[in-house]
């Protein structure tokens, strides 16, 4: 495994996601972005917004190298003077207030002290609780990870549910999944993990986007859906560690953006009816995090 | 001065301000309510949101005591180990496009051992430049600075540029305005002077609103103002320094948050038409600040 390897593969992931992401759209093909990063490298940037199923999905791949910015040293304890770092960032907005929202991102980082890791992970955002969809989805990530000796569903799942969380709303941010980050051990074994996770991740999500991007839905249900796209920008604006790196260390904003909402909307100490679908996911992300399988 | 009649201002002016923004809105009325902080102390928040002429409007005082909490201590350079801080809040945004996002805050803070300060401000955000109303704001506010000794309109309004900037987007908020913090020299003059500022501030907006939400527009206006919108919570989200500081103290998160408009947009990589009005107010923000008086 090098890094030309991972991040090969990281496109190769780029194209499958957004042929499937397009096929399910049925109407919009992504555009392309080449950029490069000053201080060295770059990345492709993979937008689509049109009026079909999908309302935006941002599908990424960087490659970036050079001098270790000061930023990075502090946070990440990064002892080498030269870094490198890869990644493919997925995210998923539908038009649908039934289909929830998909992010995944995949992460290479190496330095020239010999350091190196991989990270990742993968989470749901549902407007409206399925559960099925949620049981589906930990399923095969459950099944990605127990197929190989370095991953760890259960300590994962648990990780996942407490990054993907807004502290001052005391909500999570969906169903979760899998966030795991700083592997250093056995990185043949974590490649040979991620590469399956990667794989898995269209199973993961298009067969439940397939089937509600069907559901009948009105304005009542877009606002709501609008509301929690509230919450989805808090999180990446306020708490998402990438998102902030990213700003104040001026990255590609347009890159660092592209996973926020189309739409987002506040509404002053809003609360559900009762009883109704809206308030059975609030009450969802407002409770203790489910062992889903 | 004490800060009972501090606070006693800001509510007066919390008062007055709502007055006149119903009259301009034409069909709702502020609700209003009122918290009690656990630590000490509480507030009276005020919300307008109808079908009027103001989308949302959020008119907030505040009056907290307690023990210093420890990210104060080091943020503010705080000494004592009791506090006491009080503050008026106003943001209005109205529904037309062609009618700018009036922003002001008045605060006083003091510690048990004898320190005490004044801080504040007001900005204005337009989504369509209109030379004479960032004029007319500019005017306003100076003629309340020139009116006292203490106060520096020169200074401040450069402190106001530099402070409601994105540093990623590389752009100012708005027109700006004012931003002065941290005064504890002179208090009966700085006093005096925040009293007459606060009461100059109905005067600096509401004509504005006023001559605006009478211009016609349509849906293309009012997606650039969402888009706009979107900049207005990135910047109240990533780098507003009392939002941030009450998201992560727990504060009241409705009232701390009502500051966010109720709809913003994001368009992946989006540019107005050249020499578009769009591009006008684009140009602004993205240039050096102007003296507008």
């Amino acid at each position: 495994m090098n890094r030309a390897q991972v991040e090969d593969s990281y496109r190769r992931l780029q194209e499958r996601f957004c042929e499937a992401v397009e096929t399910v759209d049925g109407s919009s093909a992504f555009g392309s972005d080449a950029w490069e990063r000053p201080g060295g490298g770059g990345g492709l940037t993979r937008i689509l917004s049109g009026e079909g199923h999908i309302e935006k999905a941002a599908v990424n791949v960087s490659a970036v190298e050079g001098a270790t910015p000061a930023g990075l040293s502090e946070r990440m304890a990064v002892e080498g003077s030269e870094f490198y770092a890869t990644g493919v960032s997925i995210i998923v907005h539908p038009r649908n207030p039934h289909a929830p929202t998909f992010h995944a991102n995949l992460r290479f980082f190496e330095t020239d002290t010999g350091s190196a890791w991989f990270g990742g992970g993968a989470d749901l955002t549902p407007y409206y609780l399925y559960e099925d969809d949620a049981r589906h989805f930990h399923r095969v990530l459950k099944q990605a990870c127990d197929a190989h000796d370095v991953a760890d569903y259960r300590a994962w799942k648990k990780a996942c549910d407490e990054y993907f969380y807004l502290p001052h709303r005391k909500e999570a941010r969906g169903v979760g999944g899998l966030f795991f980050d700083h592997l250093t051990d056995r990185l043949e074994e974590v490649w040979a993990f991620q590469t399956d996770l990667g794989e898995r991740l269209i199973e993961a999500y298009i067969p439940i986007l397939e089937r509600r991007i069907e559901v009948p839905y009105g304005k009542a249900e877009t606002i709501w859906q609008e509301i929690r796209r509230g919450r989805y920008a808090e999180f990446n604006l306020v708490w998402d560690l990438g998102t902030r790196f990213g700003l104040e260390t001026s990255g590609r904003v347009e890159s660092i953006l592209a996973s926020l909402p189309s739409r987002a909307r506040w509404v002053y100490d809003h609360h559900p009816e009762p009883h109704s679908p809206e308030a059975t996911l609030l009450d969802m992300v407002t409770s203790q995090p489910r062992d889903w399988v």
